[in-house]
């Protein structure tokens, strides 16, 4: 078995209003000294396999049909033994 | 300057509809061997700083405040020398 550590990442080129929103809260709240927020989703999962490519054969298909919006989003993700 | 990496999990012990949701859509799409699917945050934000302890202490008290929900979530994060 494998564990599946996902990240989806909205494209540089895309507008992210929830990173920005947060970000102007942080500024508010006098955190300056940060700034380019941007937010993403983070996905962990059991993979039941016992070889792994045929886990991330699975995982990378799961991505690109469901996980990810291959058109606004990228993603990337670890397999780790478990 | 410092680019931090942050993810935010539920704690293991609260329940994650969203992740249930994707989990059964994944099932009605044949990825039955996914299972244990949990969906978290990502966030990756600039630090202006010129020390690591400081730009350390700036994300956490950010994750502290604001970025995380002490009560329900865990953070961690990596820094990186930009």
């Amino acid at each position: 078995m494998y564990k599946a550590i996902i990240t989806v990442r909205l494209r540089p080129s895309i507008l992210d209003p929830e990173g920005k929103a947060i970000e102007q809260a942080l500024q508010s709240l006098d955190f300056s000294a940060l700034s380019g927020l941007r937010v993403g989703k983070y996905i962990e999962m059991n993979v039941e396999a016992t070889e792994r490519d045929v886990a991330e054969q699975m995982v990378d298909a799961a991505c690109g049909k469901l996980l990810a919006n291959p058109v606004m989003e990228d993603y990337s993700y670890e397999l780790h033994e478990a």
